[in-house]
Order: C-alpha cells, then structure tokens, then sequence
C-alpha cells in the first residue's frame, strides 16, 4: 500500500495577514509526504540542494517516509517567495529561484517501482511523463498541475492525464485548461480524455468529486482563523491519497471518504506556516475532527 | 401554517450573458412567494403601480397565495434595470426607480397578523420594525437585507436583526455588518445579537446554517447552465421557510432539510429569467431535485 510521490521541495519565504516566515520548508513533495504519512508508508522522490538541513525532514523518517529518493545535488535548494492578501485569497509570487530543481529529472529508485499508489505532484508533464513510464503497475495514480503548465505544456499535460486515473486541479486552473467556465461541463471534458474522476479544489469553498456516475460535495472544514494557505492543495492530496491506499478501492463510498480526509488534513496544514501542524498532530486528531466534519455536512 | 412576505414587487430589466429580458416581473416578494406557494399558503404585501399586469401573478393566485395585501398606487412600479458580467458572479446595477416603492408603508392586513410565518424581505429595516409590530405570535420570523440598508439603516438593522429568529445574508452581507472577514466569527457575532440561526448564502457555492451548536454545509445544486441569477436569494428563502411552515419545528433536521430544499428552489429559479421556471415546475420536480441532491451531500 505505499504510496510514490514525485515533487518540488522548497524553502518558502511566506507573507500572510499573519506573519512571516523565512526559508521555511515547503514544496509539494514535502506537503504531500507530511499529509500521506499518517495513513501509509510514503516513497518520496525529490531533489534538494547541499544547503538543505536535513534535520527539518526527520520527523518524516520517523512517519514511514522513505528518503532515498531524494538526491542532493551542487548548488542551492528552490526557493519560493510569495505573499497573501488580507482575506487570503489571492496571492502574489515575489520570487522564484529554481536552483538545482531547474534541472530535475526524477529516477525513480528500483524499489519504489512497484508503488501501489503514484502521486505525481506539480511538476513539469514532460517529468511526470518520465514518472509513468517508471513504475510498474500502480492500482491509483493521481495528478496535480499548475497554470504555468496548462499554458506552456499543454499536450505533454493532456497526455499525462490520459494515463491518470484521477486529476486533481482547483476551479480556476481547471477553467484555465477546459475554457469552460462551468465547473461541471469542465470537470466532463476532462473525464472524456480518460481519468475516472476529477477533484476540483475550491479553496473556502471545499473540494467537488466529479465521476461520470455523478458527484460528490465536500465543503472545507471550518476554521477560525488560516494563518497560511500554502500546501493546502497538497495537504489534501496527501490525506485523500492516504485514505485511498488505506481502502485499497476505489469504491464510490472511498472516494467520498477521501475527499473527506483531505479536506481535514488540509485544514490542520493551514492552521499554520509550512507543515507545523502536520508535525504536531496525529492520526487520532485527524479521526477526531473528520467524526466532528461528517456531522455538519450530512443530514 | 400561513407564510406572511413583506416585501418589493418590480419590473426587471436584466441582461445576463443568456440574453435579456425587458420590464419582466421580479421583486424579493414575488420570487419568495412563487417559491414559498409549493409548500404553503402565502400572504404577500407589496405595492405596485397602475401599470402593473396582474396577468402575470395568475399562476400565483392558484398556488394559494394571497394577493389582499397587494396594495395598487397611483404612479408606475418599482423598476430596477442590471447586467451580469460573464461568469455571472458580478452585477451591475443601471438603474433603480422607485416609483411608488418610494413610499412603501406596509400595512398588515388584519387576516395576515396572525400568519405563523414571516419573511421579511429586502425592504428597509425601518418598515421591516413596523412589520414586526404589526404580527402577533408567529412561531418563525425570518430576515433578509443587504449592503445599502447595511450602512444606511444600521440601527434599525440591529433592532431587527435582534427581534427575529432567523437571518439570511449572503457572504458580503454579513462581512459588511460585522467588519468581520471569517464568515464563521461573523456569523457568532450575529447570533450574539439573538437570533437562533444565521444563514450565509455564497451563491455558487451553496449556503451554511450556523447555529450556536455548530454548522451545516449545503453546496449550491450543480447546473450546467444558470441563466439569470436574479431572485435566486428570495427564491431559496421561499423554499427554506416553505419546508419549516411544513415542518411545523425547527429542530435540526428540519433546518438542515429547509437550506437544502432552499437551494433546489433556487436552482431552478435560476434556470431562466425572472420565475418562469417556477411557473412550470411542480412540487414533485422539487422533491425530485432534493432526493437526487442528498445523494451528492451524503457519504
């Protein structure tokens, strides 16, 4: 039941209405290893510069995180600087240093090959191409991807998720992808190219399951305050993920019930800056609050 | 289980990107009627002007609403005139005359004050007080308002909002009138004020119920195509009171079911300019919607 993940790892310089922090560690393949560890042995495939401390990932060590497929190479870690507005909602990308993720180009180890679950988080379509072409016979792989790829490597995407069995993407870049506005019309044609279910992240506004049988809505769980939303796509992806290696199918009830998990996972994630609170907690409180979640959003 | 609306009767002139519709019969108090008519008898106050049609509230008089209350002025009815921008998630309003809505004085007809539930729609809280004054012992009072009353009327507005049990606003709303920008603090400042419920509508993302006890999460009902937003915050009113005055309690789960048979309502109001959906659907397409709707919020 482990799980592949292929991402950036990052050290973030973040502005929120609630701090800052400076080269913090982040990226997508450290969200999501965070998120996925509490419900399966994670693989991570990643790069990271000389100047990374190591000491910042042993807790994943700790959480069935495997690292050997994180390679330090010469030069400098990625570095990302961005900042939120007042109510969160927008953000704006101060600085991108791409350093030694410039040129990236996961292999993926020998045993990692037979990953029973694949994330191939945002990275470049061109390397999560590469990703597929690596590993055995998953029974789930799931993609995440980003507006800069969505423009600049439109068929390499559009081939990527030809051979996923679920996308995740939020509202605007599925909009940005499809050129359809309407989230449900979108979300069909993205199903007409292959994948068996489409994962629409709507920030505040929870997270829609769309398959060709129907759909499924999950709003995000209530918080009084987010201190930071970065890695909440990621978080989410871990804790929906994990719930699915856990299931083993993917049953329609799973599917629901992993959306579920995400939206809970992301929320702990952004109760803090970068993956605080995915330290902090465990599994019994992420049990806790989707038993507490479930009651608001049934009859 | 009589439903008292006070509220504003206008001829609409709205451009959405489906197309436009001219001096077309809208108002909070007609769209809630035609809504609140499937579950129970309505009581509606208003005032129009000599030009108005009574031909095209027929349908409204066979679907047990009361139309004593509907006081005829010398002069022209309330004309409001807006155009949708593309993605429907902004209006801009062209024109608003007021014509005999200027010096709308509701008076209750005496049959009406004994109604068991009132919607005070979106008029000014100062007649929205005189309203109150005017009914007896209703089991359930509900309010809606918005942004201009909100900083024009804010006294009144708390007076109201402190005298009734239910307030329905939508997210701008309530972050306006209570300088708040976490929709969940906001709402608790409300209920402070006494009310039992606070109903947030977020338009295409559905609609919470808060109560001091916790939350429940009602996504808005998928639509391939909305063709005129217009009415469709009175319209989910109409639905939500129309399901208590039915349920005759206002325990959790009836609450629950009233935001979700509100945004079916509304979904098909939306459907097509002014209510014409609501002229051509019956109350078993309504429950039908509902049943199919539960299935997509439920594990």
């Amino acid at each position: 039941m482990s799980i592949l993940v292929v991402g950036s790892i990052a050290l973030d310089t973040v502005e929120t209405p609630s701090g800052k922090v400076v080269d913090s560690p982040g990226g997508s393949a450290l969200y999501f290893s965070a998120a996925a560890s509490f419900f399966a042995p994670v693989n991570m495939v990643g790069v990271v510069g000389e100047d990374f401390d190591f000491g910042v990932v042993n807790f994943l060590q700790d959480r069935q995180v495997d690292l050997q497929g994180l390679s330090v190479q010469a030069g400098k870690t990625f570095r990302w600087g961005g900042r939120y507005s007042k109510n969160l909602n927008f953000r704006k990308t101060l600085f991108t240093y791409l350093n030694v993720f410039e040129n990236f180009d996961p292999a993926i180890p020998e045993p990692y090959r037979r990953s029973e679950y694949v994330f191939l988080a945002n990275i470049d379509p061109e390397l999560q191409l590469k990703v597929l072409d690596q590993v055995e016979t998953p029974r789930l792989t799931v993609l995440d991807t980003m507006n800069f790829w969505i423009s600049g490597r439109r068929t390499a995407l559009e081939e990527v998720i030809r051979r996923v069995q679920v996308v995740i993407l939020n509202d605007e870049e599925i909009r940005e992808f499809t050129g359809e506005n309407n989230l449900y019309r979108a979300a069909r044609q993205l199903l007409a190219l292959g994948p068996e279910a489409v994962v629409i992240k709507k920030g505040e506004h929870g997270a829609v399951l769309i398959r060709r049988e129907g759909y499924f809505f999950c709003p995000a769980y209530p918080l009084d305050q987010v201190v930071d939303p970065t890695g909440a796509g990621d978080s989410f992806a871990g804790g929906f993920l994990g719930h699915l290696a856990q299931c083993r199918n993917l049953e329609e009830r799973s599917m629901r019930q992993a959306v579920i998990y995400g939206c809970c996972v992301a929320s702990f994630n952004v109760e803090d800056f970068s993956f605080r609170r995915l330290k902090e907690i465990d599994r019994a409180d992420i049990d806790r609050r989707v038993q507490e979640f479930q009651k608001m959003i049934t009859l």
